[in-house]
């Protein structure tokens, strides 16, 4: 049996670092050395410094790591940093890693939009990985930093692209509901959503206007190529825990039926360089017939939280199809994409 | 002083009855002289008969009317009826009523679509009420029906209607995110809603598509010419007591900013036949600036829940505008609305 | 390998009927070969006559049964009926079963008090199953009835086992938050617990008040002694989806300390004969001690929902000890707490 | 027409303190002529520098208010203080206000126990005010620091007060579910109470243990003897709004039926003193006669959010009575309370 390689979480104590420790506990591939967090807490165990907010226990072995300060040199053996680091914090702590020869698999917004840094969903556009030979040419990193798209943009895009490898995509609208993990811990506050919907979430609809542009562009000569679909995002934020909802109307380059849709998206696998990996959605995406569904409290957990669920697939009366689409936004949509990366860029032979 | 006009609630017990019977308390024209329900609760006093499921309490003189039956000949001296029937009786009961002389304003669906019957918000078409002309000409009722939109389309035709008058509609997206007490009580089951969303309302998707158009429709010789612009909606149920926030992108014939959009919305006036009646919403459209407004909990009652809340004004990649707009679903998009309609047609000369 | 027993679900579309359902999915003793449900929907396929609402999927073989009336004819082979039946029908129906030779496991509160009929939690009195030979003797049935408790006494008399051995019982006062399963599907409006609470639960109270004295009673010549500890409880009903909270204040016969309380709640075992059966709670108490704990959300599924959860053990100025026990009210406390039974019952050799 | 007294609310960003801010709106005895927030708001338009959390608008006047640091000399002409200070701060901050001359009604807890500082429900013990006196002379202060109750304590001793005059109290079991806005703004994080409830809430047991004591007690030669009750409370956190609901049973000195109890309840009347004030509850105690009432969402308005409201009186098998009791916490227990007794105060001849 192959030592599993070590990794280290950088921001272990927040909502998505909790998913990251909860995920990788057991991973067949990785072995959690190291939790990070902030200066403040450091020192402590994990067990203490971090207020647990899933329903589910904390892994014993997490609870007695000691959280170090988010530095390269305090990670110990770790070659590769799950992030779960607020932007404004990984734009300037992500980069030591990288220059420090750690693999950062990222869930922050902070590199998306580089152009030498893959924005990955594997189902979606695993060939991107590639970028990350460019990156360390130029650059001059032995590590790398490789991200993972907002979690609005997860479960749509992974549709997105089964209806644009078998129709081309024109124009999207999308409109989600969005769930309270999505904002972190504390978060949103309890006053803010009891009988309540906040219409606004902050840079949330830029997001997810660029974002699947970027995942289903094409890559040439080193650079990825935006697509052409155009997109138009309003973004919501309603009282429920886990599990953003989000519903789209699309126009295709090619008409199609509701069935024939239904059957695309049923039978989209992930391409060959990510359909085994341990994280890989089983089914990439799940079309769900009752009229009713998907719902979050019902269809998040579909496929351990990876699978893309759709329903409710119809004919639009100003585009070509309505929608709605789920995904797991702390799980697909943050750190099981994270881990889902990580096992791309391993497989792929790009972990120093 | 003039006697008020007596009136009756027909279905008076469930949620929607409700706010009939509490925003007809202290109307300074109208006096309810009569409250129906199912045979099976007529007889009892409508305190004992009724589950009041208003924070407020039930106004005394309610609480001691004797509930009876939903016939004409049981109402008493009323002249008109505020009708929140379920629409499956509705087609056979208001026409009983309309026929015995009453005026039936209805929140139900039955009518909405008849060509002689207007679908009426009165600051948006008060002219199609002259439809009651032609309704009682070709019926030989001496009574007459008239209707408000369902509760999803209120608030967006009262938005889009400043919008088309100022720069034409051509386009519109509409998701809602819509309240419990629009499914009536007991409604939607508290374990559907708890910590999720359900993304379907039966019905009311092909509602939202089509009724905006009719009220934005040309009266033309005795005819409603259905507006051009053209809808998708996706419509879902979301854990908040009242009010219906719809978030909306349209095209324009004639584009425009925000800043003027916003404008045009603040400055718009109901047309002078609906302008001062009891129940006007004033204003009728408030904009509201900050970035995450218009929200259920805090912008619903404004206008006392008969004003149109708009908020989010800003450019739409594919469109020209999105925004969000929010109304109250019981009081403006159902009791409120009706009552709205019957002040209009007491004063355009309608009521026999 | 052993064949499994055949067995029945009555009453089988509810929500207790669906949590038999998904426990007795791959249960080591147990194949389910029945499912009764209303005469409306006998006929159909389970997974069309039943809304499923429990969050995980529907299991496969149970979407395909089709859906018997509630008579012991209907059943197939099965030796033992789990009955979610409301208690009116169940005052009826389960007897039928029982004279036929079925064992029925009974959720509702029909035979609960009847002199005869065991009112059993195996890990607190085991013992109490003997009395299903009376049951047979004096009613001459070869099958016989056996009971759970109500879900708000079960967890408490768990908890109040271990001290009552340890230090004696005489008062206890218990309130109850309780979750909306318990009142089934459609059950609790969502307008009756959005934003409030509801501070009555129809019977609940009596029964807390009395079941627990039955199961800490002693089986003397064939009958139970109630115990003579006496309980004032007030319930309510919150806004949670599963697990029902107790804040409990105990009178003993021999004061404590809490941390000695917390001790002999922690030790506490169930008897052999039902500690080692495939649903025993592992542990059967385990006490938190996080000031803030236990909480339904992160609690509720503790030893797969079969655990009872107890924190904040202190103490309390009027009486001795307060404390707060958590109990999945659709595991533990209903269908669980029903197969767990059957379990007891098939090891003393009760099964005929 | 009496000039208005000049008034300062200190804290007032906070949700008690848009309370306040709301509540004396149009005060006909009172005028606000300062606002003060942190340090860090200082200096920005109160609409500026405040979220506003409850649903109706904020006034005009106090939106274009310069917020002011938390300093007696800031305060401009202003006699009297309403203080939501965090009790940390008002340890420090009030006496200081106190000291310069200024009546503090404050909502902290920092001075509740002091000897000489009233703990007021003006419906209660209005002749407790005279402990300013005693304050004034001891600490040399012209002004006074006068204290309102904990919120879950307020409707929980107005109840119990009726009772004890009636019959006697001698030992209270409390159980409270309080409402998010008692732990102010931001407050209870919304992942920690969907679909949730938290058994615990830090400090708050040990008030309502206390509290009352001091509140029922009899002052004598400028000193408060505690009541001879005795107090054991759970304290619980639920989603609601606004409302805390307490379960209660009572042993009495002298046994009653629940009618009669009913009755005494509902007869009760403040004391001459505070009985025509204008914040005085009307009626001060309602008794609902409804089997589940009193609920937070349908009865916390009740007598403008000033009126305990009772329910569900009935006999307890351990002590004599049980019953729910409801108070509006940021009304009846947070400013409302806090500007009755300052009403108190000033028609005392208190204010100098």
């Amino acid at each position: 049996m192959t030592p599993r390689i070590p990794v280290a979480v950088l921001a272990s104590t927040g909502s998505v670092g909790q998913r990251f420790v909860q995920l990788l506990d057991r991973h067949p591939w990785f072995e959690v050395v190291a939790l990070t967090g902030s200066e403040r807490l450091a020192g402590q165990p994990y067990g203490q410094a971090c207020k647990w907010v899933l329903p589910e226990a904390m892994p014993g072995w997490a609870a007695e790591m000691i959280l170090q300060p988010s530095e390269p040199g305090l990670v110990g053996a770790a070659r590769l940093a799950f992030s779960a680091l607020p932007s404004e914090q990984a734009y300037s702590i992500e980069p030591l890693f990288a220059r420090a020869g750690l693999a950062v698999c990222s869930n922050a917004s902070a590199f998306r939009q580089a152009a030498d840094v893959p924005l990955l969903l594997p189902e979606v556009n695993p060939e991107h990985i590639r970028l990350v030979d460019r990156q360390r040419r130029e650059r001059g990193w032995s590590g790398c930093i490789i991200t993972n798209p907002n979690c609005t943009s997860t479960g749509l895009t992974v549709a997105l692209k089964a209806l644009e490898d078998a129709f081309g995509l024109r124009r999207v609208f999308a409109v989600s509901l969005q769930a309270l993990s999505g904002a972190g811990y504390p978060g949103v506050a309890s006053l803010d959503v009891i009988d309540n919907v906040i219409p606004w979430i902050n840079g949330e609809e830029e997001k997810v206007e660029l974002e699947p542009r970027k995942m289903l562009g094409r890559l040439e000569d080193g650079q990825v190529v935006l697509a052409e679909a155009l997109f138009s995002a309003h973004t919501n934020r309603v009282a429920v825990s886990d599990g953003h909802l989000v519903c789209a109307s699309v126009e295709l380059a090619q008409p199609t039926s509701p069935v024939e849709a239904e059957q695309v998206l049923s039978a989209y696998t992930a391409p060959p360089a990510s359909r085994d990996l341990p994280s890989a959605p089983r089914p990439p995406i799940l079309v769900r017939s009752e009229p009713d569904r998907p719902q979050p409290r019902h269809d998040r957990m579909t496929g351990k939280g990876m699978t893309t669920v759709v329903g409710r697939v119809r004919p639009d009366p100003l585009f070509h199809l309505k929608f709605a689409v789920l995904s797991h936004n702390t799980i697909r949509g943050a750190a099981g994409g994270s881990i889902y990366n990580a096992e791309l860029l391993v497989k792929e032979g790009l972990l120093v």
